[in-house]
This record gives C-alpha cells, sequence and structure tokens, in this order.
C-alpha cells in the first residue's frame, strides 16, 4: 500500500449554523490541500453541528444542509473529503458520512444501529461498508463506520477487518465524561487488534448546552499503536500517513484533574460564544462552589468580563466577605459588595401580614437565597449578562438549594461535580498555577449556607457524596448499598431527600455533564411518584 | 356463544404505590364478583401505575410489584381478571397483562410494537394472542392487544380478527387532548367493524404530573355500536353483556369544552392528592390566566384550600385590584391584598449602585414579577402550601414571562392552552355555571402585565395564538405559513422569540398538556441554536 497523507479535520462546529459551519469545512479542505494531504475527514455530523435535535424535524435546517453539502463538494478536487451531514431520501432522514471525490460525492454512508435519541429521527442505514477509493493511480479499500459509545459492531467489522479495508475511519462523537478519555482509547486500540486494521478515529469539539465535546481525535495502526493524536477540548488539524508511519511513542498518561478543567471551561466557554453572551456575573458566597464557578468562568471568557458580588446578610459571617474579596482580586474579576439586610427586612415586614407569630424557618432562610437571586437576575437584565449558578451534583440531588434562588441561572458549570470532585479540582487549580487563586481559608473552612445562625451543611460529604453517586449514576437499591457497608438510616434519609425534591430538578438550569451517567436532564423521574 | 358478564375497571392508580394500587385491584375484583361478573379488565400497567419512567430501571421495584401480582393472583378466584403489570424474563422487562383464573396466573401476555419512549425500558413481547378462557364449561377465545395512539396493527389483528376471537381486550392508556376524544371513539369503532369482532378498551384514569388520562373506556359491538361507555375524568366500573348485549343508542356528543374543564380540574386535584399538599397559592393579576386557574384550583381542591393575593405595583390600575377581588368573592377563596410597592423601592435602592444613571427597562419590569413570586414563594414554603404558575402557551412560547417570577410554581395548571382557549374556556365556565364567576371586565379588557405604565401585550393574540401552535404542534416552516397567508414580519418575529427564549422553558414548571402534539417538556430543542 501507498503511504496515504490522511488529515484529520478536528473542528469546532455550531449548531444550526450550517454557513459557519460550511466556511470551516471548505477552510480546512484548502489547509488540508495546501499541506499535501490526500484525504481529510471530518467528524460525525459537523456541517449540522452536534446535536442538531428537534432541529432534525425541521425541513428547511434538512434542506439547507443539502445544499450546503453540495456547494462543499463544488469545491473540493484534488483531495477525498469525508464530510458527516444529514442525506434524505424520500420522507427518511439518515445520519450520514458523504464521501467527496473530483466535486462529487462518489457515495453516502448512512449509520446503522441507531441510539435511542437517534430513532426519533433518523432511519436505520446499513454503515460498515468498504469504499474504494481511488488516489494517484492506487486504489485503496476504505471501512466506513459508527460506533456508540465505543461498541463495535462486530458484523459491521467482520466486513472490513483483517485486511479486507486498508484502514478504517471511525465515527461517532463522543461527549466528555470524568471517566472516559481512557475507556476511549482502550476500546480502540483493543479493536484494532483485534480486527488487524488501523482505526482513524474522529470526535467533534466543543460545548452543546449541558454537553461537551473534548475531541482527544486519534489514529492508531493495526498494532493498536498511536500514529496521530489530537488535542484535547480545542481545535486541531492533524496531518499523519496511515501506511508507513511513524509509531509515536505511546499514549501519555491522562491527568484527568487538568482535562477535567480544561472540558469544563471549553464547556462554559462555547456557552457564551455560542449563546451570543459576552458578560457573565455570579454571586460569590465565600463558599467553595462559587469560588470554583468563578474561576472556571475566568478562564473561560477573560476576568475583565465577569461580575462578582458579595451579597451578606444578617447571618453572613466576616471570612465569608473577605474571602470572597480575596478570590476576587486573586482573580482579577469585577467585584462589589451588595448587603441584602435591607432588603431582607423590608419583605419581612411586607410579609408581616402573613408572618406574624410564626417562628424562623425555611421560609425565612429561602428568602435571603432568593433575594440574591432577584439581585443577580436584575444586574444580568440590565447590562446584558449571563448568570451562572454554582451548585454542585451533591446539593442539586439531595435539593438542597433554593428555588429560584441560588440555582437562578442560565448555565450550571459545576452541577455535575459532586462535593468531593469540587473540593479535588480545586487543590488541583491552586497546584496548576502554583499560588493560592482560591483561597486556602475557603477550602478548609466547613460547608456552611449561612441563612441561619451558626448554621453548618447538615451531611458528611465523604460518605454522602459518594452514595449520592451510587443511587444517582448507578441505581442501586437500598439492599445493594447495605452491602457496601452504607448505614441504613443514611440511605433512607438520602433516598427520601431525593425523592422530595424530584419537582425542584424538574426545573433547574441546563448544567455541564461530567458524571459517567444520567445527569438530571438524562433522568426521568416521575414527580408523582410513591414508591 | 354464551354471555359474558364483563366489568371494566377504570380505576385511578398512583405511579409507585404498589400497596394502595394493589388493594384497589383486589377490591375491584371483589365488587365485579358480587355483582355477578364473570371477567374483569383492568387498564394497563395498573399496577405499577402509569407511567413509572425510570422507576422501571430500579430493580426492587420491579420485583416488588411481581410479589404483589402474585398475591393478587392468590385472591382471585370465581372469576376471570386481566390485570396489566410489570412481567420479568431474566434482565428483560416488558409491559405486560396477567390473565388471572383459579388462583393462578394462567398467561401473560408482553406488548410488542413498544413505543419510542417504552423502548428506553421495555423489550419486545408478541401480543395480539388469543387466549382460551374457559368459563362455566363454555371456552372463549379472548383476543389480547395493545394499541400506540390507536393505530392497531392489521398483522396483530389479523390474528384475532373475522371471528377466530369472540372478543378482544384492547389496552393502552390514552392522556387527555383536546382533539383526542373523537378520534379515539372513531378509531376503535372503524376497527371493530373492520375486523367484525367486539372490543372492549379500557384507559386508566387520573393525573400523572404533566398528563391527565381521561378514562373515557368504552366497548363495542362487532358492528362498532356501544355496549359499554365509561365516564370521562373519574373512576368508573361498568358491568355489561358481551355476546348479546343490548346496544345503547349511541355515543354521546362529546362536550369539548367540558371536557377541558374536567380534565384540568382532575389533572390539578391529583397532583395536589398524589404529592400530598392540601393548599394551593397564586397570585390574581386581575387578568384572564391568573382568573381562570383559580377557578380551576378551587373546583379540584375546594375554594377553602386556595389562597390568593393581589399584589399591586406602581403600575397597577386600579381595575386590576377590584377584579380579583371580585374574582376572590365570587369563588370563596382566600384573598388579601400585598402592595408590592415598598419592596420595589427598596430593591431599587439596594441596586442603586449598579443602576444610577440607567432608564428604565426589562430589569425593572422584571423586577416587579420577580417580587410577587418571591413573596408567593415564601408564604408557600411558610405554610406547605404549593404555588400554581398561570401562564399560557402562547405566552410559555412567546417567551412573554419573567423566569423566577411569574413562571415560579410546582404546578402550571393553563400552560399547554393557548390564549384564544383560555378565553374560551373562560367564557364556557361563565356558562355552565349561570352566572359570572369571572368578572366579564376581567374577559373583556385590553390583555396587560402592567409593569410599566400603559403597557398591553404587544401581540394580537387572535393572529398569533394559532401561529404559535403552527410552529410548535404542527412544526411548519416559514414557507409554509406564507402560504397560510400568515405576515412574513409575523412569522420572523414569532420565531424569533421562540428561539431566544427556549433556554426559559428548559427550566420551566411542569403544565398540563392539553395539546395534540408536543408540549414544552416533549420539545428538544437545543439551546445552542443558530439555524
Amino acid at each position: 500500500m501507498k503511504n496515504i497523507k490522511t488529515a484529520i479535520a478536528q473542528k469546532n462546529f455550531t449548531v444550526g449554523d450550517l454557513k459557519s459551519n460550511f466556511e470551516i469545512i471548505v477552510n480546512s479542505i484548502e489547509n488540508a490541500k495546501n499541506n499535501g494531504a490526500e484525504i481529510i475527514v471530518f467528524p460525525e455530523l459537523s456541517l449540522s453541528g452536534y446535536f442538531p435535535k428537534d432541529l432534525l424535524l425541521n425541513n428547511k435546517f434538512i434542506s439547507d444542509n443539502e445544499k450546503y453539502m453540495k456547494m462543499i463538494a463544488d469545491k473540493t478536487n484534488s483531495i477525498v473529503a469525508l464530510v458527516g451531514f444529514v442525506s434524505r431520501n424520500g420522507n427518511d432522514i439518515y445520519n450520514s458520512v458523504a464521501v467527496i471525490q473530483n466535486r462529487k460525492i462518489v457515495k453516502i454512508i448512512n449509520k446503522n444501529n441507531l441510539t435511542y435519541t437517534e430513532k426519533r429521527y433518523f432511519s436505520e442505514g446499513k454503515s460498515s461498508e468498504i469504499i474504494s477509493v481511488k488516489i494517484d493511480n492506487y486504489t485503496y479499500n476504505v471501512g466506513v463506520d459508527f460506533t456508540n459509545n465505543f461498541e463495535i459492531d462486530d458484523k459491521n467489522s467482520e466486513k472490513y477487518g483483517e485486511g479486507k479495508a486498508n484502514f478504517l475511519f471511525l465515527f461517532g462523537n463522543s461527549a466528555y465524561s470524568f471517566n472516559k478519555l481512557e475507556k476511549r482509547r482502550d476500546a480502540i486500540v483493543e479493536k484494532a487488534k483485534k480486527i488487524k486494521t488501523p482505526i482513524i478515529y474522529t470526535n467533534i469539539v466543543g460545548g452543546q448546552d449541558d454537553l461537551i465535546y473534548d475531541g482527544n481525535s486519534f489514529a492508531v495502526d493495526k498494532n493498536g499503536n498511536p500514529i496521530a493524536i489530537c488535542d484535547g477540548n480545542k481545535e486541531n488539524m492533524k496531518f499523519f500517513k496511515i501506511a508507513e508511519s511513524d509509531v509515536l511513542s505511546s499514549f501519555e498518561p491522562i491527568d484527568k484533574m487538568e482535562e477535567l478543567f480544561k472540558s469544563l471551561v471549553l464547556g462554559i466557554r462555547d456557552y457564551f460564544v455560542k449563546t451570543g453572551f459576552k458578560e457573565a456575573i455570579l454571586g460569590l458566597s465565600g463558599g467553595i462552589d462559587s469560588a470554583l464557578v468563578a474561576v472556571l468562568v475566568s478562564e473561560a471568557i477573560g476576568s475583565e468580563n465577569v461580575y462578582s458580588y458579595s451579597m451578606p446578610s444578617n447571618f453572613s459571617t466576616d471570612h465569608s466577605i473577605t474571602d470572597a474579596e480575596n478570590l476576587a482580586k486573586n482573580l482579577g474579576i469585577n467585584y462589589k459588595e451588595i448587603p441584602i439586610k435591607d432588603s431582607y427586612d423590608n419583605l419581612l415586614s411586607t410579609l408581616d401580614s402573613e408572618f406574624s407569630g410564626t417562628k424562623f424557618g425555611i421560609a425565612e432562610e429561602n428568602l435571603q437565597a432568593r433575594i440574591r437571586g432577584i439581585i443577580l437576575m436584575s444586574i444580568a437584565n440590565k447590562f446584558n449578562r449571563l448568570v451562572l449558578a454554582t451548585g454542585n451534583k451533591t446539593e442539586v440531588f439531595l435539593g438542597y438549594f433554593t428555588l429560584y434562588g441560588d440555582s437562578n441561572g442560565a448555565l450550571a458549570p459545576i452541577s455535575d461535580l459532586n462535593k468531593i470532585l469540587v473540593y479535588s479540582l480545586s487543590n488541583h487549580i491552586n497546584k496548576r498555577t502554583s499560588r493560592e487563586i482560591i483561597p486556602q481559608n475557603i477550602i478548609d473552612k466547613k460547608p456552611s449556607a449561612e441563612l441561619k445562625d451558626e448554621q453548618y451543611d447538615p451531611f458528611d460529604y465523604e460518605k454522602i457524596a459518594p452514595l449520592v453517586d451510587e443511587i444517582i449514576d448507578n441505581n442501586l437499591t437500598k439492599n445493594e448499598l447495605l452491602k457496601m457497608n452504607y448505614d441504613e438510616k443514611m440511605i433512607d434519609e438520602v433516598m427520601n431527600l431525593i425523592q422530595k425534591s424530584e419537582y425542584k430538578r424538574h426545573q433547574l438550569v441546563t448544567g455541564l455533564k461530567v458524571s459517567d451517567a444520567m445527569v438530571h436532564k438524562n433522568r426521568k423521574m416521575p414527580i408523582i411518584n410513591r414508591f
């Protein structure tokens, strides 16, 4: 086999923005040609952006996407291009890859083995065909297949494995999760070895609502050795030769904390860029959660675009304010103190006809959180900024937050990180910059909502955070948890809190997915549920 | 064929409450036996409640449901019972009907042709079998099948049609929508005629989160003539004879407005009853939407349990307060006036360091709505009441509401009624009681949010409400809408407003489904979307 020069175009596309996506594609093809590439591959559904969801029910969207695909073909010669788009046949649409050569679409491969989500839109195709591609009078047998979660259908791989194809282009965009990067590598390395065929895996890069596509595309030879590795969490065009490539020494070990940091930053940045917002606003309680979000958003959109507020109430401690102030100083973000004592007293007197004679309780606690929520939303509305909610996953599932209060916002960057991961990432941030970005006192002090005197979070997070994860991510039952030596009283309490707060999560803002399994938006628990 | 005495048990089950559902089932069987019934049929998934969603991923839930099923069988003799439950075979679970006779489950029929939603949980079965049931030495051939949306698989019906079965039990719970009742009747009448077989269709009754199951079970003979009709929107046990039944004269015409009223009342009532709340609270703006919700919730849970508040601001007109007061008086609900002027001024001065020098705008408008939202939530938290949001479908999709303001609440009873339907139902309510429950001035006046001076809703609802429905329910494109003679500028404006407010609906409270097609919870539009 002649040595074929290949380009992986790991690009950041925007859902629905066909014109920009089209431009990215033709520019990348031009760039690849200029670099002598003979074949270029783009990720799954590059032209539409990923994943278009109910846009796929829009006829005009589908036909516009077809028009742009033709325009891409018109502009593509002297190179073979594989481009993901939506193809149509009568009333059926498919998740497809077009193979373009000499200004023509010479083949369209449609995905089979559709996922649950895809079946809402697409019809089953027949992926895993071998296509013949002629470059410089040399004909290559090229396998094309799609993967769901890195499972590759054995029936498919029989068709292109064992040398039947010279190499395989594998499609299947994969959203970031904390443990997924290693799994991806391992699965594809194993598969290449098993089918004795080089695999070029492409993944899209960029944030889309709750999902972060981290890129990290790569290619391995038929022995599973890496021959091309794209960077994570950014656009990257990699050129390499498939047949006689120099084998890279090996995959580098994955720094999971650093990847988490970069992926969250990408997810936040793209949420702003792609929705057209420039400035962020958030409350700094002096606690760890809001501190972490402040760091992430500063990195994502620039500290000059971040507006932070300390909003002390009657129950706030002095260190809350100084910790918040120090953090803001360290980050160089805008910072202001807006005390809520007056507004709180005023609203309580407005409510006096209802509240007089009752004892201080949850209503008064929530009232403080809601005043803060109002203040942030008011400033956001006034200056067209975007509010960030700062809750973590453990709180979210225990229902330990105030609806229309601290849950206010357009994006919740860390709502899928459990409390332990929040601490680990915070420590990592101070370590990676070799200075105390997050004041140590914020990391060391006892977590508190400070909504009444001497109030501390009523949870032992070391124990309760993993327990919540077992219930939510792994769907474990009480009996299974008892066998893992969780305390029965704690199990009952946690299960009860999760169930009681279901209606709150039904109204929750979009959060960035980080867990392996379900995040709150994937969870489909009934609100009315007496089990 | 001997004349077999049959009972339809159209009952109100609660998702997850296996013990209560079990009791309802055994009591109904006892009752049917006492009334001489020889066979009794319960709706699809009666034992689990409908629809259990992710509870179906819980092993303990499945095994508990199996245990209760055995207990039902143990108690069932001298009558044949068909009971919907979740059956299991290894790792697969099925949407099943158990046929019980002589204290034994003699047959389990598993649904085939699963819907998109069901495939998340269930494996495909093989419904539409004919089972032999022996009663009094007479053997009946009984068809059992499931339907999705009243489409009945022709392949299935070949098996039991044309006299191969003496009669058919048809399962398939169907949630209420405004136009569905007639469609159901027509579809089943046509099917019975076509396959020349009597059909007994059972539908569950009761509210479950956003869905209202309205019952309206019925049976037709092989000529499509009704032989049993259950009441709508309540529990109903109907006894009838299949073979030589007296044909009822005919189906009564459907009063769609009255059915809408009753279904909404059922949906609200069950949300309270099944989540364990007793009291409701809502703001009365003096407008039509909150007036309608007040009427519905009074009917659902009793006017003594409804707490209503007029919360005038600087921009409220006098008639807003008197109209709200008159409505409350007509309904006999609790009513109080809590002016928000003070709190508004106070919060503005708290925000002064940010707002000084800026012009009155959307931030100040929203602030008023959010103060009202805070007041309602505070009172609800204090007295364990449930807040109702009062937005209508047209507003919801135009984004014409304040997040964390008037959208606050645990349930939005009319968020799937467009503005025209809101008026029609309000007029119907005054007509059905033959007195002015909703003050005529509320119906007649120009809609206004009253968040600034001389503000009126900037929409011609007569034109814009149907346009929104065409876009949302029927997914029409601009070209299709132009052909229907909608104004181009209006189409562009509406499409833009819908897209811009997507993130708001992602955080929206559960509403009761009334439309034929998607409600906001079924809609899966990306937030990041540049199409």
